[in-house]
């Protein structure tokens, strides 16, 4: 089987310009095949407060009615998007940006409601994991922003975190895949007030104990909980790291094992 | 050689979801393989005004500083590039949206100021019409927006017709291409007057008579030169047509000849 990199990052790299370039030129210089999925929701907020529209998250989820979803599609597919591809090419990685529209990719449903409306939000059903390797068989980088949609002509925000999970484990039939989850601390922390505190190895047990005991919280939860549903569904090599995972031939960070 | 058919939609269409509706739906009927170019100007110009911008039109010309190629970047790329894609995905048709950065397919440079300073507005060099017919041959269909890029990073605001010619043109060494620019009359008129004066068939010489005696005018005439510069290198059948053009099998509207 050949080797699949999936690698998440999201908008504390997407901010800072000169992080990002570090970031792409690190990516871009992996050597297998590889898929890059980005986020973007605080530069999202920042131009709808510019449009005159107040941004509403319920813990860190943006409640996506329709005025909402035309930005972020703007702000993800659009902005971001071409901005890191147009990034990639400079130096050299022949990138392609799409959402989960783009070949039908990621195709998802209306998330449904049960204590809140989260409007034009997406949960993915299925990843045509034959289409994007098409794409990679042709030496295209695939980047994918957070925007998903049901294929009756519906485009949902979705996150990104679920966006690299579910990719890893759709492309996971057909490669050997790698998935990091970059954010802005070096991996799970076992003490939040300690940067350096990095859980180097971690088992679900042990996932469900630090969350019992407030220790991994918020945001955190979903990503782990993506992170673990692709380590138990054929992703091998699952990681959860800081942005200069990438540059190094060892991946540091968090495995989940 | 196969066929290509090059279609590119102005604002008329995208503006207006049921006809943008019934387009779509004739074009994904078309048999051979496909490549649609859209525009979105009235849609930038809005968001602009919405989020207290001043639109800058020189001649029917964007005047686009750094401001205003975010804003063209997130309303073509994004908005307008992701809600044509969903809606052929929609239909069936396994549709990718593009910008000119995505596979550098379209590669430009900055406009040269000479009395006007068009600020970030591309001016085509090359098609990458491997990487595009690529994408034909995995019976995908290219979508493109009007952003093009440099290849040193700077995405760059480009006209849409002069996309579509220039795409014909370089997909012409591969594929025996028909080119479709639609627009909002049913043709090229010889009585601006009279929406039922269409021009059938309209040489070159008689294009600059029109020209001349002032019947072509403004923005018809960058799209008329687009237009024959495509006839002139390679693209056997041009057409400057209506939206209905697409519908029959044989195309209504004005044969470039």
């Amino acid at each position: 089987m050949s080797k699949l990199t999936v690698v998440k990052i999201g908008g504390n790299v997407i901010n800072d310009e000169f992080l990002l370039s570090k970031v792409l030129a690190d990516f871009a210089a992996l050597k297998e095949a590889k898929i890059l999925i980005h986020g973007g929701g605080k530069r999202a907020s920042a131009l709808m407060r510019q449009m005159g529209m107040q941004p509403n998250l319920v813990e860190g989820r943006r409640i996506t009615d329709a005025a909402t979803l035309e930005v972020v599609t703007m702000v993800y597919a659009g902005l971001i998007n071409k901005k890191i591809v147009a990034d990639l090419q400079a130096i050299g990685n022949n990138a392609i940006g799409l959402s989960g529209a783009d070949l039908n990719s990621i195709q998802s449903h209306k998330r449904i409601v049960k204590t809140i409306d989260y409007g034009f939000v997406g949960d993915i059903d299925v990843i045509e994991s034959g289409n994007i390797s098409k794409l990679l068989n042709a030496d295209f980088t695939p980047v994918f922003c957070a925007i998903t949609h049901d294929k009756q002509g519906q485009l949902l925000n979705t996150n990104a975190d679920s966006i690299a999970s579910r990719i890893a484990v759709g492309m996971s039939e057909l490669y050997e895949v790698t998935l990091i989850l970059c954010f802005e601390k070096d991996g799970v922390l076992s003490d939040t007030n300690d940067d350096t505190s990095v859980i180097p190895a971690l088992t679900y047990p042990q996932f469900q104990d630090y969350k019992a005991a407030g220790i991994i919280y918020e945001g955190m939860i979903p990503k782990m909980d993506g992170a673990f549903y692709a380590l138990q569904n054929g992703v091998p090599n699952v990681f959860v790291a800081g942005t200069t995972a990438l540059a190094k031939n060892a991946i540091k960070g968090t495995q989940l094992i």
